[in-house]
C-alpha cells in the first residue's frame, strides 16, 4: 500500500511494510526455533489483535503455536519486535547507501567536471565573491559524504533476553545462551543511533534540494531539474517537485528523531511503559521516508539542468561588487579570487572516491 | 488496512485513511462541478502516480476530466488538498469529542461517586497531605474538559483561490466567488490550530494514563485496568495495555504538532516548496493517534477499577507523617484536612455538565 | 544580561529576566500576605540555592520570612512559580501584542498602498499567474491577524491550591478560598496555550521574513531592507540581518512549544516530577524569542523598500507564460488578470482595522 | 550568572558563558593574527551591537582592530563564531565525560557489589520474573557507556574558509592555508553529531533516574536519594530532587538537537539565512543542560540509598506469581530463577573498566 499522503513513497518498496515486520519476527522465531514455520499469517488480522497484549507478538505466537507449540520457548515479546526492526533496519540501511553511492558517484562526476565553472558565491542571499559550481558541489557530496560515514557505523543488534533480561528462561531450557548478543531492552542507543543517523541523511539531501530550489528559481536559472512536475491548472509550469518533496522530508524527520530520544529517555524498569512502543512506527516512518529522500536525491542530481552560461552572467552582473574584498586587500589583484577551490574540490572528489564502492 | 507499528490503530476508523482523502477530494472537485462522478479512482494507482506533480490531485484530474472535462476549472491543486484536509478533519474531530464526552461523563459519574474517598496526595512521588480520589479524578476531567474546550474553537475552512490564490480563472469564467470562504495557502493557522488542540488531547488523556500506571503498580495497587494484557512468555502478568498505549501516543504527537508549526513558518512565495507538502502525512497521523488514544482512554476509564480499601490503607500506612503541614500550622487540628476538595470536585463535574450532550 | 548567543535579545527587554522572576514571585507572596517586602532579594544567589529543593520558592521563603515568619502560609511552591509565570506572560503578550499592532498598522498601509501593484505570483519557486503586492501583503497580515487572535483568547490565571491543590492549610488557616482562581498544578493547558499562541506569532513572521529573503535576492530585487547588515570582510554586502534573526526564531520556537505539550503529557500524581520543571526555561526562551521576533518584524515592515518597478519589469520579462492559464480558459481573455485580487486586499485591512487599538 | 530558571544551573560551571564566548572567538582572532589582544571585550555591549551584522564578530572587530588594524584579515564572521563554538564544546564535552566517568566507575561498584542482590524485575510497570539489583545497575551502566562512547568518536573541527568558503582572501594575502583543516560553513554534521550525542547522555541520565523517582516511591522504597530535597510547606518531604531535575533535563534536550538537524537541513548558498544562527544558543543550552544532569547523576549515584531487604520483600511478597514462567517450562525448577544475569553483570562491568581513566 503506497502512501497517497506521501507523494513518492513507493520509492521505500516493502522496507518496513507490514508483511516486511511480520516476515521479520517470522524469521526472529524460526532463527529461534530452528524451524520454519509454512503457517499463513495474515498482517492485517495481526494488527487488529495486536492491541490487546500492546504488541503484534503475542497474536503471532497463537498462530505459530498450532504448528510449533514449542516456538518462541525462552524469548519475551520484545526480543522479537526489536530483533525484527534491527534485521529491518540493517536491509533498509543498505538500500539506502546504495542510493546515496549512485548520489555521491554523480556529485564527483559533477564537482570534477565543474572545478572551474565560475559563478557567484551567495550568502545570507546576497552576492558574496566568486566561486565555482564544483566548490558548491563539493559542499553537497561533504554533507552525502558525512551521513554516508554515519550509516557505515551503525549496528543492528539482535535482542535476546527473555522475560526480563536475564535469560532465566533459556538458562533453564538448557539452550546456549551467546554471550555476544547485547541486552538493550532498556537501553536505546541502537535505536536512537540509527535515528540520528538517518536524519543526517535527509540534512544532506535538502542541503541540495534547497541549492536547486534557490538556483532555479526563473530569475536566477543556474538549475533546473531535469524535468519538472506540471501544475493541475497553470500549463506553462515546470515545478521542482523532487526537490520540494525532499525538502518536505527534511522539515519531519528531525522530530522523529526526537521522539526516539524522548522514547528512550523515558524507559524504566526492565521494560518501558510507551517508551518502547512508541518507537515502532516512529522507527518506520523515518526509515521510509529517508529512502524516499535518497532516492528524489539521486534522481535529482542524475538529470539536474546546469546552465553554465547563466552563472557567468550572473557573476558578470554582480560586476566589481564581489571583488570589494579582494580590492581591500591589495592594490595588486590577482586574476582571479578563487583561493584554493580547485584544489579543495579535488581533495573531496578524493574522499568520495575512496569510499568502498558496495557498502553493505 | 490496519497499522501493525501502531497497535489500536483500527479504533481511528476508515479518518483519513487513503479512501477516505480520496473521497473528500472527490466530494471537493464534485461540489465545484456541481455534478458527481462515477468514474472508479483507484487510491493505490493514485499514490503511485502522485509524485511527478508533487501531489494527488493532478493524477486525479486525468480520470475525473475523461467523465466532466470541465471538472477543476479554476481551482488549484491545493484547493482541493487544503480543503479535503479539512472536510476529514472536521469529521474526525466531531467523532473525537463524541469519544471524549464519554471520557468526561464518565469521569464525571466517577468523580461524585468518590468525592468522599480519602487517599494520599502525592507530590514530587513522595507522600505529602490527603486528599480524595474525587479530586484526583476532578483533576483529570479538568484536563479533559480543557482540550475539549480547544477543539470546540476550532474551525474547518475551505480553501478556494485558483492558481496563486487570487481568484482570477475563477472571475475569469464568470462564476460567482464567494466572499466568505478565506484563503490561507500559505497562512497555516487552521492547520496549526487543529494540530495544537489535538496534542492537547492526548496530553490530556496521557495525563489519565500516568496516574493509572503509576496507582497500578502492584505495590500501590489503587487503580487497575478493567483487563488487563497478557504476556507472551508470563502467564502471571496482567499489563496496563490501554495506559501504556495511551501514554505512546503523547509521546509522538507534541512533535508531530511541531512539524506542522515549522512548515507554517516556512511559507514562502503563493504556495510553499515543501512546507505545505509536509502536512498531509503529519496532520493524519496526528489525527489518527488522537482518535485512537482517546477511544483508549474511553475504555480505560470506563472499566477502571478502583481499590478504596486499599487507598484508605495507604493513607493510615502513611500515618502522621502526612499530617505534618497541619501541626505545623494548629495546634487543634480539624478532625479532616481536605481544604475545599469537595467543593472544587462539585464544581468541576458541574462545568462538565454543563458542556452540550452533541458537540458537533 | 542580553544573551550574547541570539542577537537582538535586547530588544524583548526585562521581560522573564531573572530580576522579573523574583519580582513577579515576591508580588505573588505580597499579594498573599497582604503586605509587602523590604528585604532585598538577590538572584544570583537565589539562582544558586534554588537545586537544593528543586526550585526558587525554597530558598526565597528563607528570606521572606526572616521579616515576616507567616510568609506563604497555606501556599505551596508551585502556588508561588505558576502565578509568576503567568504574571509574567500576561505582561509579555501584552507588550506582544503592541508590537504585532505596529506590523499590522504597517501591513494594512502598505497593503492599501501597493493594492494595485502588479507583480508576479510564485508557486513552488515558479513564475504562476499575475498577482498584485498587496495580495502579498493581505497574506502576511492575514497570519499576523491570526497568530494575534489566538493571544488575544489567552488567559493567565493564577495557581492556588497548597500542597496538593486542595486548599487544606488555606482553609485550616481559616482564609477565604476564591472559588474562581481554578487549580491547574497537573494540567497545564493554560501554559500550552501560550506556547502554542506564541509559536503561531513566530510563524507569521516568519512568513514574511521568508519573503523578503527571497524578494530581496540581487536577481530578484523587488524588496529589500531598510538598512541591511555588514560583513566581517565585504565591503559590498548589506545582508537582510532582520529577516535572518527572524527566519532564526522560528526555527527553534515550535520545539520549544512541543516541549511545553511533553512536560504536559508527563503530569502525574498532584505534582509532576520533572514535568513541571522542565516548563520555567522553555517558556521564558520561548517567550523572549517570539518578542525579538515581532520587534524586528515591526521594523522589517516600518522600513522595508519596494521596488515597484522591478516588480513590473520582473512580471513583464515573464511575458506569456503567466497568462497560459488564462488563455487555456478563454480565446477573449480579459485585459487583467487579478481575479478578486484588490477586493480581498480591502476585505483582511477591514479586518485589520477592526482589531482594537490597545490589545492588553 | 546562574539560571534561576533552571536549578543547578551552576554545574554547568562557565562552559559556554558569554564570558566563555568571547573568550573562544578571541582565541580564534589571536591563533590568526599569532598575537595577543590586549583591549578588554565587554561582552554585554558585544551582545548588545551584535544584531546589526546579524552575529558578535563585527562589534568584537572593531574593538580588535584599534589595537591591531590586521587583525581577522582573511576569515569571515563565520570562520571565528564556528571554531569558537568548537572550542567551547571540545573543552564542555571534556568536562562531561569526566562527570560520566564518576558515574560509570560508582555505576560498576555498585553493579558487582549488587550482582547478588535479588530484586524483583517490573515490565510494564507489573512484577515480571526474579532479577538482580546488580542487572538493573548493569542496564544504567549500559546506558551511560554507550552515550559515552558517542562523545569518545566526536571531532571538534576548526573552520577556516573566508568570505564564501574558498579562502580566497588567504590565498591572496599569501598566508599558508591548511589543507587538513575542513569546510563545513554549510554541511553541519560536526554540530549535529555534537547535538545526538549529548542528547544520548541526558537520554542516559534519564533511564537511571526514572528507576530512582519509581524505586523511591514509599509504596516501594527499595532505593531512596541520599538526601532529599525539602518543601516549601510540608515538614515531612524529603523529595527526590535530583532524579526529578535530571529527568527534566531529558525532556527538552531531544528538541534542541532536533532544532540543531533542522537548522542543518535548512542550510543554502553559501551561507544560511538563519538556519546558522539558530544553532548558537541551541548548542549553548543542551551543553549546559547535558552538564547539569550529567553532574547531579553523579551525586545521585554517589549518594544513592540502597534497601535490599525492601527489595527482598518485595520479591517474597509477590511469590509465586513471579515463578510462574518458570512453572510454565519445568516442573522441575532450578533454585533460582536468574539466568545469567551474573555473568551478564560481570560483563558490563568488565566493559566499564575497558574506558580509559582519562577520556579526554
Amino acid at each position: 500500500m503506497t502512501d497517497l499522503f506521501w507523494p513518492g513513497d513507493e520509492r521505500a518498496g516493502s522496507h518496513f511494510s507490514a508483511e516486511d515486520f511480520v516476515g521479520a519476527m517470522l524469521a526472529v522465531e524460526e532463527d529461534w526455533l530452528g524451524r520454519g514455520f509454512s503457517t499463513p499469517v495474515d498482517a492485517e488480522q495481526l494488527a487488529l489483535d495486536a492491541e490487546a497484549g500492546g504488541n503484534p507478538v503475542i497474536p503471532l505466537l497463537r498462530i505459530l503455536r498450532e504448528q510449533h507449540p514449542e516456538a518462541h520457548r525462552g524469548l519475551t515479546s520484545q526480543d522479537v519486535v526489536d530483533s525484527a526492526l534491527m534485521r529491518m533496519a540493517d536491509s533498509a540501511v543498505a538500500t539506502l547507501r546504495r542510493d546515496l553511492r549512485v548520489v555521491t558517484d554523480r556529485l564527483a562526476a559533477l564537482a570534477s567536471e565543474h572545478r572551474g565553472t565560475p559563478m557567484v558565491a551567495r550568502t545570507l542571499t546576497q552576492h558574496a565573491v566568486p566561486t565555482t559550481f564544483g566548490f558548491r558541489i563539493a559542499a553537497w557530496l561533504t554533507a552525502v559524504l558525512d551521513a554516508d560515514d554515519d550509516l557505515a557505523r551503525l549496528a543492528f543488534p539482535q535482542q535476546l533476553g527473555g522475560a526480563a533480561g536475564t535469560r532465566a528462561a533459556i538458562v533453564e531450557l538448557g539452550r546456549e545462551s551467546p554471550a555476544d548478543v547485547p541486552r538493550w531492552h532498556t537501553t536505546r542507543a541502537p535505536v536512537t543511533r540509527i535515528g540520528d543517523a538517518l536524519v543526517g541523511c535527509t540534512d544532506a539531501c535538502a542541503r541540495i534540494a534547497n541549492d536547486v530550489l534557490t538556483l532555479s528559481r526563473p530569475e536566477i536559472g543556474e538549475l533546473a531539474e531535469g524535468s519538472g512536475g506540471g501544475s493541475s491548472t497553470m500549463p506553462n509550469k515546470a515545478n521542482p517537485v523532487l526537490s520540494v518533496l525532499v525538502r518536505r522530508a527534511a522539515l519531519t524527520t528531525p522530530q522523529l528523531a526526537a521522539t526516539l530520544h524522548l522514547a528512550a529517555a523515558q524507559q524504566v524498569d526492565d521494560r518501558a511503559d510507551g517508551g518502547w512502543h512508541a518507537e515502532w512506527a516512529t522507527l518506520r516512518d523515518l526509515v521510509r521516508r529517508t529512502l524516499v529522500a535518497a532516492s528524489q536525491t539521486a534522481e535529482l542530481v542524475t538529470d539536474l539542468r546546469v546552465d553554465t552560461d547563466r552563472m557567468a552572467a550572473t557573476l558578470a552582473a554582480a560586476g566589481d561588487a564581489v571583488l570589494a574584498e579582494q580590492r581591500s586587500i591589495t592594490d595588486d589583484p590577482a586574476p582571479t579570487y578563487l583561493g584554493d577551490a580547485t584544489a579543495y574540490v579535488d581533495q573531496v572528489v578524493a574522499r568520495a572516491r575512496r569510499t568502498p564502492e558496495e557498502p553493505s
